[in-house]
Formats: C-alpha cells, structure tokens, sequence
C-alpha cells in the first residue's frame, strides 16, 4: 500500500501551492487524501492527478455532491464535519495549506492521534507542528516523518 | 472515477462466495468498498485483487490496526461502528454477503441513503433488497443497478 | 442516575403507542432517549413529558432544526443518520415503535452493542430481540431487562 | 428548555476553575454539557452538581465506562474523537478551560458552527474566540452571547 498524506485547508488564494503540494505528493509516490471539495483540497487533488498520482476524497455529505473531479475515489462520510476526523486519520503524514476553523479542528484531531503535521506558512500557529516555508520542503518533511499506525 | 460497490457482511463460512463477488466486480472494472477488516470484507478484497481490481478499506479504529492485507487504500475513520454508515453510503450499490447485526444495520442504512441492495442468500430478509442467488447474479443486478448518487 | 429508555422507530400511525411508551417509562422513573425528531421519537417524548418525565433527543443536524417541543435536553450530533449509533447506546435497553430502514439500522446497531431491544408489534421481526404486543408489555421487558452498559 | 453551555479543556490543574465555572452556570439556570470523562469535564460536572444544576456529558465509547460520576444524564456517543463535535455543537455557547489538542479541535469545531466560544485564560490563542480572565467572566460572556441555533 502507498503513503497516504492528508493534505487539509482551505482559501482560493492557496490553491497554487495546494496543487503543488500534490504535484510533489504524487511525484513522489503518495496517495492524497483530502476531504474531496473545493479550494485547497481540489487544488491538491488536482496537483496529484497532473502528475499521474492517485487520490482519495473523503466528503461530509451523504452523496458526491461537491466532490471536485480530480477524485479517484470517493468515500462518502455522511457525518458532516466529523469527517476531519477521518481525514486526518487516514493520512501517515498532514500538510496543512492555509484553512480556516475547519483546518484547526483538523490539526487539532492530527496531533491527537499523533500523525505528523506540517503547516506550510503561512498558516494556523499550533505547538507540537512543524513549519514549512514552501510546498518542497512541507512535502519533504511529511514523506520523512510518514508512517503506517497500527 | 470508476463505479463503487460496497460489499459488506460477515461469516468465515461465506468467505468463498465474498471472494467470488469481489473476483466478479474487479473483472467488470468496479472499485470494491468494504470495512477493511477480516472474513466476508477481507475475501471480497483478496477476490478483487486476485482479479486485478482495486480496493478501499473503511475501518473503524483510529489506526490500521485489523486492517486486512488486500486492500489498495484505506480509510481510517476512528468512529467505530458509525463507519458502517460511510461504508454503504460510499457505494454506487451494496452487496450483503452473509452478515449478523453490523450488516442488518448497513442494510438499513443503506435503504435509508436508497442505494441499491443486493442479499446473497442465504442472508437477511428485508424487504426492499433485490435477491440474488449467486455471486454472479448478485454483482450482474450491483452493476445494473449501480449509479453515482449526487 | 435514572435509567435511560431509547425509543426509536417512525410512523404517524404509531404515535398513539409510542405516546403511551413515553408516559409509561415516565411513570417507572426511566429518561427517554429518542432521536428529537418527530412522529414516534416526538410522540414518546410527549408522553414522557406528560407524566413529568425527563426526555433527551439526539438530533441529526447542527442545529436545534426540527426538534420537537417536548424535550428536555438536545444533544445536536452534527453527524446525520450515524447518530442512530449513539440513540441506541445511550439507552440501558432499547424499545423499536414501528419504523422504516433508520429503525433497522438502529435496532442492527442496538444488538451488536448487546442492548437489550424489544419491537412492539407490529414491527420489524429480527431475531435477538423481543416481541412486546402492547405498550405495558414492551415498558415492562425493557425495564426489567435494562442495566447500565460499562 | 434551559440554556445549555458546553465546558470543554482538560488537565489536572484546571480542575479548580472548572469546578467553579460549573457552579457559576448551574447558579444561572444553565445545563452543563461536557464530554463526560475526568479533569476538566469532571470537575465542570462536580460544580453544576454542587449548586444544583443538571449536566448532559457526551461519551466517546459504546459504554459508561470512564464516565465521572456527576453526570445526570449520558449519551454515549460510540464514535470516539468525533464526539468532540457533538459536545460543541450542542451547546448555545462553549467555555475551554486548559486543553490540548483535542481542545483546539473543539474550538475549531465550534467556531465552524457559529458557536460563541470563551477561552479562559491561560488557553488556547485563537482568533473569534472571547477571552476571560476569571469563570465569572468566562460564564458572564457565554450566557450573554448564548442562544439556541435552529
């Protein structure tokens, strides 16, 4: 089975670094999985796919409305919210690319279940995170520190 | 993105048929979607690989732990026996194999989100699920049935 | 702490029952745990309120959107029908009043976490649980088999 | 239905505070919601009970088991982590009182939702929440800016 990192945010004007960020990602070898709507996480999965990667989206609703069409699969939470959860739990490493509150619920739910977590900066400043100042070295980070929990 | 089929149940004694439907669904080109643990959901998921498919594994722990050796992608959900519910609602159509009472509460789950169900007898009786008699007829009436839900 | 009665189940034609449901389990002392909504789960919680019972309701949104007006307590989920999970769970024992697919997913989820369940007939017939054919019946079973899950 | 005020946070050596900012709301006439297990969630349940109020606490398991015994009402939630929504959302306004991560998902989560939020201080810094430097002032700001969300 491939890496999986959970690339989490949010904000248009992230996006350009989001989809580098899965470019690189994908570049490398690991799956995306991100929470499969719009912004930074189609930016992501769109950076993925442009470079033949793989990607998961895990969505709140109860059917694929909003799913961006970079997805090769879907998982369709039907908890709303609660899906950061599991997106940040299916991920061995987090990058996180700007975001609002959302964002921070996920950091928060990563550190708990101690997955590794890199904020590419600009970004929420959270003790026990690791900061990247451009997308090569947030991947770089999260592919090092990445591994399997069981 | 590829048409997804849940396959959900339990029993050692109906592995080889979960096997067969997972056999059948990767050589018709579906995604199979189980709960990542082991018997029905770990024989669907060897069937699919053995034939070249793919597969996605929703677990219910907060790491892979349990997490059987077949599946391409795994979700780790952290929400225990609620996953049941992103299990059935991340299929185009649902297949029960076997199954005590998680399956009956994915088949109920499943009719509530109206995907297409499918029991493979022996298996529960409930109205409002197509009966089929055998792997084959089973995965025929998933994929005829199957449709994204947005 | 009181003992706590899940009641679940839908249905405008079972609402005389579940009321009488609400107003017994009120009269032995029990809370009523329901999903907050209406029919079944706003009729029991009427009874129970009747008899100057305590009521809880589990809503599935992120709001107090269609709670019904006779509950004590809301715990809002923000996780959609996975919150038939945690309906059942929090009850010491579990009585199912009609109901369509979200009352057999609860009544699945009800028996694989071993809470005892009683259907008062008519009702869905799954085996494990209890046949009540009255209000009184099915209160009293409940009652009598109900003890604190830990 | 009275006001009801999510306590969130953790650590041993908020408990005093805590305690206190449960008694202050149980003196006005609110319900305690909290996730229902030790220290923080403990002691905000002690106090409510102490003064006479009413505490909901929201488990994160399939049983009771880890639940303080100031609870007079539990749902248990079955869904882990997640729960920290639930305890979020069903509160008109949240107090954090310490915490670590599971906190800062809380808060991330309660902003998400339009929940108001105070901090009290020493906690998490984060923008959109209130801070307060005493539980008077914490409990002061969170029934000013309380109301139920429909």
């Amino acid at each position: 089975m491939a890496v999986q990192v959970s690339v989490v945010g949010s904000g248009a004007e992230h996006e350009e670094r989001a989809e580098a960020v899965g470019r690189l990602l994908a570049e490398r070898g690991a799956t995306v999985v991100t929470g499969g709507l719009g912004e930074v996480m189609a930016a992501a999965s769109r950076g993925a796919k442009g470079a033949g990667g793989t990607t998961i989206g895990i969505l709140p609703g109860e059917t694929r409305a909003g799913a961006n069409p970079w997805l090769d699969h879907v998982v369709i939470s039907g908890i709303g919210h609660a899906r950061n959860l599991a997106v940040v739990a299916s991920g061995d490493a987090v990058i996180a690319v700007g975001g609002r509150f959302g964002t921070l619920a996920e950091i928060g739910f990563a550190l708990t279940l101690e997955r590794p977590v890199v904020v590419l900066e600009p970004g929420w400043e959270v003790e026990g995170t690791h900061r990247a100042a451009t997308p090569e070295e947030a991947v770089e980070f999260a592919l090092a520190a990445a591994r399997p929990r069981s």
